[in-house]
């Protein structure tokens, strides 16, 4: 079922409307993660209640409670609840955004006022703070909505909306709420959800259409040698005892190579080879080592195959080092206790469940091998979960349909390399679907500086998340 | 020839004058690293200069200029220059020591006020900054001083003085001084001398004298890693890029094993190895696995043969990892920048020429097995070269003879491991042996929380210090 044409000519014909209110969103600066933005965050959680409401969804403004930041103890912004729909006929889509964002002030390098979006004349693009991330998908959202009501349609699904503000700063309340809800089975607002759709991620380039069916998880490893009773004099004690940094060093060489094979026994081997077909899928994503070099700013990429750099980053595991703490300053000193900071990013079949035991039992047995008197502590934190979800659904089947049908390209089916726990906690304690559907591009700076979102990203994804709709309508569950 | 009957009767004598003199100059805080400070090194210069005088010293206050230190220009304290006797049948022995002591606060942790010289009634200890370090000795030669002036005693030897007051702020202004006055010859303070003696070391235990022959010299090495333009999110790009915090500690875990052997081709080579003579040496030392595992506060000694460790500390090369730089604290990042920091002791023939450029050589090949696509660097900065003296000379030989009849014990004959960086510049500069002859014990503390000198070492000591006159000028030269 294709989307109404009226539908795709009114987003056409409202699309100032539809900028002037992404506009009205920017300018609220709800920056989670700063104590005296916290009023501005709950100012943006109403002003999209207000919307939701005049566009015909139920809604509740749900307290998360209480918290403490920076030592000050705050109420957390509301979550919005919404419904929109309850035809047992029709599919039921739940729908994820947050309307917080990053912190931004213009004395960190932006070319504009990051809270007041600027329209650029030649290029078109949105800049402001959360106009990519995540107010303008968000809105895509309203504007589905606003069309249809406008143009008299029903919504080709019945919708559920879950839209947080503190996911900036860890989406502290979130998982409560999400289980509380689902646990409340008929009396919760997620009962009978088919599948998820969060837009929150972005294109692998500038140029391609993506859906994204996987994301990596996460644990973390902090080890510490200790030696002597307190820091000692090189002259003195160099050569007569063994010291902590050698030792850890030593330790911390042993789990990755330079080109990013983990040497942790067990840990790649875990991760089955791709087989022909899926090899195929990295083979035609539009990306190249020119794009993961100019992303990074040097000619580091550690291959010149593509598809070995884009698996690694997609469906490969990867450990990073990131510090060691406890050194000396002083050139003269041996220091008597030191941490080493890594991390192993996860895919299927791998859970820090499974990871956490081989890397220790390899820490113990590399460390005895060097034969060392000092003392080795290793403290494991698991961070989360991988996910990947099935692309033969038709929850991705509609999204590639509806793709094609607004941008008249083929999607990249992409995973990526970090997290986003929210999806997690859905796959879980829902057990559906669940797609990741991003509006803006690889380019828009979600974090940074400048952030923006394109004037067609944000009107053709308007489109795009419309059209999704009644792709997913059309096909039999 | 042994020293005067009446010289030991006259120190035993006078004891309690002598520790009144201590106390008054640990009550002159001459912390010279503190700015608040700086007048009272001045004013401890004043009080030497006036008590050497007094016992017959020719003296000159010099002036060594202005340097700046935490942001202010300061004058520089007086070094003292002095001399008593110049008959030419006589040696004419040079004595260095440093009026200036290290920072301490009640607070850092003192039983004690630090600069109220507390003689504790049990143990015999005098407990105050600066007892052993170093105005123990300098005191001790006054007292030598006031000895043979109280008694009408002619000195055996002529005797030299350069004593400086910024010894623990890196010797401003000292190696220009004594370059100055060697090329002045006749002219010069230090015309004529045939020895140098230096007491601002320590025993290696708290049981046995020793004398030292050896101190090490040390290179330090910065060996920095980029990569990307900027910290990378782990997820993004793990497994994407090369990491620069991977290559450096692949390569600084390439340079010394966990038992202290130095990897860098070429280095311990360098080292001729110890013959069986020079192996008793070692043997002989009153020194166990104990006593170094006490005195660092750990079960960590690299061996439990004691002369591996002996020689470890004393006759070998050693290799110290400091630091890694540029870390990131978030766990999700990958740093861009990384730099690691390590220092080479050195012994001869080793100095930094020789020794630096086999560093760079083997951390280049090292670097290029790596095949990473990271840039590296390396910095080298020269310390200073390694010193040995002949022990064989008549100088140690009259130091053992005035430890045996002092102490009724054979001295133990050390090499420090760290360095005092005025004895190269007097070998260098001079051509004559130098003697390191301590006063205090190893458990002294010299730059810790109650700093102590034991009441027997400053007194036996001062015996120590004239008997050694006395057979200094014995010994046929
Ligand atoms: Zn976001
Ligand atoms: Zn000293």
């Amino acid at each position: 079922m294709l989307a109404p044409v009226k539908f795709a000519e009114f987003v056409d014909t409202n699309a100032d409307k539809f900028i002037q209110r992404l506009a009205d969103a920017v300018a609220i600066p709800s920056v989670s993660g700063d104590p005296a933005h916290r009023e501005d965050v709950v100012k943006m959680a109403h002003y999209l209640n207000s919307q939701l409401i005049s566009l015909g969804v139920t809604t509740e403004l749900r307290d998360l409670g209480k918290h403490v930041m920076d030592g000050q103890e705050l109420s957390l912004p509301p979550a919005i609840l919404g419904r929109i729909g309850d035809d047992p006929k029709k599919k039921t889509i739940l729908i994820y955004g947050h309307f917080d964002v990053q912190p931004a002030n213009k004395s960190d390098g932006w070319d504009t006022e990051p809270f007041k979006l600027t329209v650029h004349s030649k290029t078109g693009r949105l800049i402001g703070r959360g106009s990519t991330d995540d107010k303008g998908p968000i809105l895509g959202w309203l504007n589905v909505l606003e069309a249809h009501k406008s143009l008299g349609l029903d919504l080709p699904v019945n919708l559920r909306f879950c839209f947080e503000g503190m996911e900036e700063s860890g989406s502290e309340g979130l998982d409560e709420l999400i289980l509380g809800e689902v646990k409340k089975e008929k009396e919760g607002w997620f009962y009978g959800v088919d599948c998820v759709c969060i837009s929150d991620n972005y294109w692998l380039n500038d140029r391609t259409p993506c859906l994204t069916y996987g994301l990596r998880g996460i644990t973390y490893f902090q080890i510490t040698v200790q030696g002597p009773a307190r820091d000692l004099h090189s002259g003195m004690f160099g050569r007569t005892v063994h010291e902590p940094m050698t030792d850890l060093i030593a330790l911390m060489g042993k789990l990755v190579a330079p080109d990013g094979k983990i040497l942790i026994t067990g840990i790649d081997e875990m991760v089955p080879a791709a087989d022909e077909e899926e090899k195929t899928l990295y083979t035609s994503l539009d990306y190249s080592i020119a794009d993961v070099e100019d992303a990074v700013g040097g000619q580091i990429a550690i291959s010149a195959d593509k598809v070995t750099v884009l698996m690694g980053r997609m469906r490969m595991p990867s450990l990073s080092l990131h510090d060691i703490e406890g050194g000396a300053g002083a050139r003269t000193v041996i220091p008597a206790k030191v941490t080493g900071k890594f991390s192993i990013r996860l895919v299927p079949p791998q859970t820090p469940e499974k990871v956490d035991p081989l890397v220790v039992k390899y820490l113990e047995a590399e460390f005895a091998k060097l034969n060392s008197k000092s003392t080795l502590t290793i403290e494991c934190s698991p961070g989360g979960k991988p996910w990947v979800a099935d692309i033969k659904h038709w929850n991705y089947e509609a999204a590639i349909k509806a793709t094609q049908a607004v941008y008249k390209q083929q999607p990249d089916l992409t995973r990526e390399g970090g997290s986003i726990p929210v999806t997690l906690t859905f796959a879980k304690s829902l057990g559906v679907n669940i797609l990741l559907l991003p509006m803006g591009r690889g380019d828009d700076g979600a974090h940074s500086t400048n952030e923006k979102l394109d004037r067609s990203n944000f009107i053709e994804g308007t489109k795009l998340l419309g059209t999704y709709l009644y792709e997913a309508a059309a096909i039999p569950a």
